[in-house]
């Protein structure tokens, strides 16, 4: 297979062309591929303003800003890697969640069984659980580092055991993420109780508050962070870890959270692990403003990530 | 009890207190209540734009500009009948919608069982078929005019049998309503052939599309309608009956349709029927801009029909 | 004084310049001006959705797309009268209603003695009645014709005389407007009872509803309007008096109302009445889209408005 | 060539996967094309409110929503006709408008080369002159339908020939058009006089301004039009033909307009005729609200050509 | 009476039901309640842009995302305090200012009679003053902390007394508050000149410009504040005090001002002082975007007040 | 000529009137005049989302807010200098950039004959290297401090030399800025490689990456760049060196920017130097939320740079 690269803005202006996510080639072949960003529009995990369904056609048009090197991990990820929009898994909007979930792993396993590591873009963050099933089988337990301003081990909504408040209670459960090597970074917002962390004290999760990482500032956050990951890592980013300044175009905003360099920041620090699947999601085009900025960070934030990868690639 | 009213807005600003149905008092107590106004904020049948989880509260809001008497059908429904705001209905919002189908048709129930004629605030049209299942119970098959653009009498969607395209497929199958006493006005956009009509041509049911309420005007159009009526009668008010340009707050807009005269008359042309139930479906408040004139429209057309109920009860 | 006249497109782009009412000169100084629009930035007289004192800027800004000529009333209005942006009357927006009223009527006097007509830019309608106050000085008691959704003869409002929906009871209470000359067209939206109408009984004023409107159309209702009309003639257009959907930024929308094509060709039906005055209220740019079709309609309407005064003086 | 169809709704939401015009294959090789949808997205020609660049891809987006049968023209385009979504031209932004009409041009004339019908989506008002020099290349003269509240036939602009306001000028005057087969519909707003008219006398085109469409109907309008039109026949739709409140998305909205059922009905009008190329243009979605009814109707408009094309093949 | 305690969003969703405070019942008697969250919804002494009469609603149906208990103040305000959501006070919105003032005083001097603290959500900053009163007069001369983009110290406007501008000039001269013990902090905006400041000097009150703030950090401003207050304090929030990236609905923003997370922590840091009253104004929903981010700060801000007056009650 | 000064918001509201810039008098005649703010409405240089053409409108209408006093550079600008609103230039908004630039050019060598300093808003980018040439010729090659996220130093697009990613490789290149004393300050983003900064490299010109801003602080960034600074300076700000929460309104946004504080302690940090001339680019109102906060903070830069102009006039 060729080496595809983003559109150049040169030749084609960037408003120009059906969007695909940082303007590379929309493909379903998934042969020779190193990363495939795929699109999982499901929001049917959402407890509150739901709408994160649209979040992968809107990040695919604010997605056409983007460049091809970072200026701050310097690395050109399109040279390094083979990097291709793989579409959105179809999954079914109406119907269970675990018929849902079955779509969303059998989608990822597919990507994975190319040989490709997976960049999923949501929907809402109970894509996360089916996704590390898929993972797990793949590379066994991993590594998680998650950013969020919600914990999301909730063992259960309603009588059911899946929506977006609990993907990571059943992630740690099966096994599919080993509670040592797992972080969670910028938590706050109200809570119901001090034992909102029981799980965490249990299983040996790690927390890092917003005010810890307000109070130390990024580079001792990085720090615990790495303390922590060892070995296979997978990512998850809810982009509602940032501030609604920075990303109102979400369904849970909890106000007091990162600043877009922060969270910018955040993730080049992790350059060099070895990467084995992220996601970012909860983005909610409806709730944004004309400017989509929070479309547009979180283009940011995947590219960002891409650059890790890359890195860990070296 | 004592006979509730709407709040004056001479003694308190309609844009103060928490909002309510028409400025009704909110109860859970339906003791003596005739009409019960009751939010079903459910969007989990949604198979495209979803958020109509949200259209309860904003057609509150807007609602607060209703007055308490039609120029128009010459009737103070507040005065004949006892009218409350019953809050919403819990449905659960994740997990499957056979979950949700059967905490909606309890809360009619309860309502029916009070006594009450209910009149449902959605949520998408996925809502009707289990509000149809508790007043059927309650008063057997009904005749049923449903104002949309779509004919919701698909019979499946991924695999399951509910969504909010088939619940009057199944409203059909599972005898709830009449076909011969069933019509739907201002049917159009594109669809997926003519066998689309198959099924009404087999079960009798009346179909007018929009070209024919635009060609013959509203008057023909009502003596058409109530040709096909009889007897205990249901009305389901799908908001984008109405074209975009007066409803764009909603989920699946199809462009050519109903101007908000022509829905206010439509609604007004019915008095007189014997109403034992109304829904009004599809307001998707993200969708409408600053103005909010979808809602606003809602809440005028949930007042035609209140006039309508009172004018079939004397 | 030279004979000013809007800027030209095609030596000044539209977007372009501090905006004025349909590119005209600012100029305080009225000497030999015919037509001076003013703005009246007041809106402390609204009892719901407050804004309308942002009014006069957004309509200043859509009147850049006005012309010269009208197509269909065939006159170039900038040809056949000296009309200018008088800026906006300094209305205090903080205090009592009595003080604003107050500066308005001194500075619509101001204008009249100046020899020049005022077109008046709300502004809420509260500002109709010290206009008519100075208006009816200068002619004496004058013919109106009030397109409206609501009929605004409201005695009192939380313990006051004035706001919104009260200047025509007082209009007519001091005599400033003859009731015989009196005619309100566009009326609906629910009301409080019959006796809505009782002082338009009594006084012998006109009602044309929507539903007179819609039904008869257009040219039979500017029959029926002018048949009303005699002598000088004030007209006071409230946007509301057109549907949500053409005009969705007002306070106080009512939905099945005039399309934004019915509006102009009711205006222009006024042609040739010898206007002393008018205005145009209850624009709220808030509670428009970014289109801002209102404040554009608006604009279009005070064209309509100026093409039927320089008819008038022929 | 394997005949295309659109993505079935029924395997993939409507909300998944990169947008493409009417869920069609994205294809840049044309072989065996009937019909190309092509986007546009240039707007250096505009003289207001621009923006129009970033049509293709909304309406890409709304263009989900479009199945694939018409009620009223009882048809199934995509059956009779092999439709892609060809992609955008990459017009120059930036530079001379008549590099960029060098641009456009060569890019119809590659889809005419292929034998395809063009079906461009603007983009503004000036890319119809380069688009009739390919065609009228391939089909000589032709006769020509604009819906439009504009005439278009301005001369010149700030010392320049092109602009969005001169296309149809320089169309008439190059040859491209033949004038007694050229009608325009819609006309109206504010103008300079009754000589903006003296081309089209001269040049004996027809006007059907929009007070004649509403008087007389859309049925006897559809006569009107097909009088004049006769022989290959290309067909542009500005959006601003229809009423701001029904199209708001636009740079320069023209009150008073078409209803959106106004103009579905009289571009279904055009059935039969040998349609060879057409064009819709000027729609702007950062003016639209966040229902992007604009764009939602621009995509049905499209739809309603695509089967005129598909009845005038049999 | 029982302890009302938020809806449970396990129970019903969170988007369900008629919007109260925090989802706190709405209760006029006020027997036994511990803190009464009151709208007041009057924004007639506002100078600029108006609509803080809608900021009730709005904060109502943000704040349902508020849940029990705070991770950084380590409390669970609504285990320790009898809460409600009392309504709003039913001030007049046109007349003068002196009567909505007795208004808001009448209804705060209730809420105190029935032992409860007033946590008054405003409308605009007027409204502080008529509270001043009421809670000054239940519990003599209070400290107060304002925190504030703007000084709010004019001695009057257009000739009057009152308007957003002036009440804590009034609320100092009429001895409502201890000069001494009164703190502004976030001060900033270009101002009319350095005598901006005299009343301050003269009457030994303590301003914190925002360069402070952003120099010496929170925990150093926090101590600052301390410093100066001592006994009953009252605690006035203008939501302009934060930079309008955080909070662009408001009516008079200024740029460069508080991050939301500094804001949170401010008024964290005021746990343990003797709160007596408290308000939130100046939050203009029209102004936000459709993530309503302003209205979900308030909430936040009224929800870390709460625990702060759990704290002082220990 | 008289001393101009912003029209009194204690006798006209602020809201009042047609917006010029800070509430100054629009004049054309610059005798006397120290400094003219001019709009330069031209976006025909912009490579993504176009519409800063309407920055000077909106920009004026927010600047309302300003008032006369800095406390934070403690100077009242409008006492020490006259200061008026010069109105637009008049550049042809279509044909070629080379027109628009020969207009642009007129207009700012016209200010400066007038011996005032232009204050240009534009506007895109594109349009520094004609007001740079006019200023050259009156002042010789001048330092320049930018403040960016892009470097806009590419020397062509498309074919063509200039658009706004370009004015500054060719303002070194005509010699009009001496790379010696040019400083760009918030350059980020995703780039195109290493070598995108060979051209800084060869001319000697300094970069002040963002990280090098957040890391070090504001005073020591300030002080890197007067490190540069010597003799006549221009300064030009991209409103994208700023983070998109804090000014979404752009064309071509970039996340992880400056605050709105640390953007205006870097341009009061310039005080003392003798400025030439400078301009605020890049704002694009479609893109900003209802607030508006983009051009408000727009208004406010303006402000702060006028500031510092009037200091170094002593």
């Amino acid at each position: 297979m060729d080496h595809p690269t983003p559109r150049s803005s040169f030749r084609s202006p960037r408003f120009a062309q059906p969007p695909t996510f940082m303007r590379l080639p929309h493909r379903e072949d998934l042969t020779g591929v190193d990363v495939a960003i795929v699109g999982v529009p499901y929001d049917g995990g959402t407890s509150y303003r739901v709408g994160s369904r649209h979040g992968p056609r809107e990040i695919r048009s604010q997605s056409s800003l983007i460049r091809t090197y970072s200026y701050f991990q310097k690395v050109a990820p399109f040279d390094r890697l083979t990097v291709v929009d793989a579409g959105d898994l179809d999954v079914p909007p109406v119907g269970s969640i675990e018929q849902a979930y079955a779509a969303i792993e059998a989608g990822i396993a597919r990507i994975l069984a190319a040989g490709a590591t997976p960049m999923a873009v949501g929907g809402d963050h109970s894509i996360s659980l089916p996704i590390l099933r898929a993972v797990t089988r793949a590379h066994g337990p991993v590594g998680l580092v998650q950013f969020d301003s919600h914990i999301d081990t909730w063992p259960e909504y309603f009588g059911g055991k899946y929506f977006h408040g609990s993907p990571f209670y059943w992630a740690v459960e099966e096994g599919l993420v080993d509670p040592a090597r797992f972080v969670q970074v910028g938590i706050r917002g109200p809570g119901y109780g001090d034992d909102d962390f029981d799980f965490h004290r249990r299983r040996g999760m790690t927390v890092v508050l917003i005010d810890q990482v307000k109070a130390e500032g990024v580079d001792r956050t990085i720090e615990a962070v790495r303390r922590v990951l060892d070995g296979p890592t997978y990512v998850s980013f809810d982009i509602d870890a940032v501030d609604p300044a920075f990303a109102p175009g979400t369904g849970t905003p909890e106000v007091g959270g990162l600043t877009s360099h922060e969270a910018q920041r955040l993730v080049r620090g992790l350059g060099g692990l070895p990467i084995v699947g992220c996601d970012l999601v909860e983005v909610s085009p409806q709730y944004d403003g004309p400017g989509q900025i929070t479309a547009l960070l979180a283009a940011n934030l995947l590219f960002e990530m891409l650059c890790v990868i890359a890195r860990g690639r070296g």
